[in-house]
């Protein structure tokens, strides 16, 4: 037996991935970031290959990797995470800086960045294992960094309960990962918009 | 420039793995255990070669994680983390069920555990990486998870810093990434003996 809820107990941390296709640069949230070795300094990172990211990824090999702390707002993970680089310019408006490899870095809600350059990318399916070897690597400040939990209690907007003279008209389901909210009845191949997770990560609210 | 400090920034849970060489069972700590794709699940575990568990996992392909909650003592960190299963029994006194693949998974400061079965194995230098598909996973209690950081300000020691009154007699590190401690002067190749990590980590207390 496979208890999915088992599986949220693993903790991640949340981090913006910087590519580039080497005009414009893109960026997405990733919450799987860990490294390998310490020499020479290897990092492990998964992106699903849905993601825009992936596929820059696999083109030009170079990241950033800003480790986002607990004053992240939920704007940055709307902008970052749920909407596509393949046609908006999703840093306009946001305090970057560039690392020695051309990228950018999130100065903001980061207390650090890493540089790195894929030695290995492994295919599984919807996602991509990318191995990468550190190239640069900077503490920005002491605050916290924001972990996945911390997200989905403090950071991720809580699910608007119908009021009480407000008759419900339809089901409502909200995507447990990110706080997306379908209303109707959810197929069981939906494919969550903003974060690509299954149907089996969405739960009825009403 | 690599800054070390920014490596730290990242998040991690703790976790117990148990393995098997056919007869004994083993387990020790580790940091990183991440779900890779959903469908099927698969979960990835990096493994330090200098740990009994990868030699077990590359013997034998199937492993438990058990995910160790806010409870967990530092003496369950010491026992599993610290001591070579090559030679002791670690598991005399414990508290633990078997699962469907008769590996024990952890029924104390744990609220979840996987089965997994090895699929692919990676090796960078010092460490392991194991891709491995899910056989069975079940949530055990609400607890919540511990990270590392909580691990490094709640359950670690405080390394003692010496009585006004006593006279300091060598210089004295400590190791920060398990505690261990180290009088004498430290060699550029020091290796911890408990946690394996390099001189690096360590930082002079005295």
């Amino acid at each position: 037996m496979i208890d999915n809820t088992a599986m949220y107990k693993l903790s991640y941390g949340l981090y913006m991935l910087t590519t580039t296709d080497g005009q414009k640069q893109n960026g997405c949230i990733v919450n799987t970031v860990s490294m390998l070795t310490d020499n020479p300094k290897r990092v492990v990172v998964f992106v699903n290959n849905a993601n825009y990211s992936a596929e820059l990824l696999k083109k030009t090999g170079i990241f950033n990797v800003s480790v986002l702390d607990e004053s992240a707002p939920f704007e940055l993970f709307k902008q970052f995470g749920f909407v596509s680089g393949r046609d908006t310019d999703k840093f306009a408006g946001g305090r970057y800086e560039t690392s020695a490899n051309g990228l950018y870095y999130l100065t903001d809600h980061a207390n650090a960045y890493i540089s790195a350059k894929v030695v290995d990318a492994f295919e599984y399916g919807t996602h991509t294992l990318f191995v990468a070897e550190v190239t640069e690597a900077e503490k920005l400040q002491d605050s916290k960094s924001v972990t996945y939990e911390y997200y989905q209690q403090n950071i991720k907007p809580k699910p608007q309960a119908p009021k009480a003279e407000e008759k419900p008209t339809a089901e409502k389901w909200v995507c447990k990962v990110c706080g997306y909210e379908h209303e109707g009845e959810l197929p069981d191949d939906f494919i969550c918009p903003w974060c690509k997770h299954p149907a089996s990560d969405f739960e009825k609210v009403n």
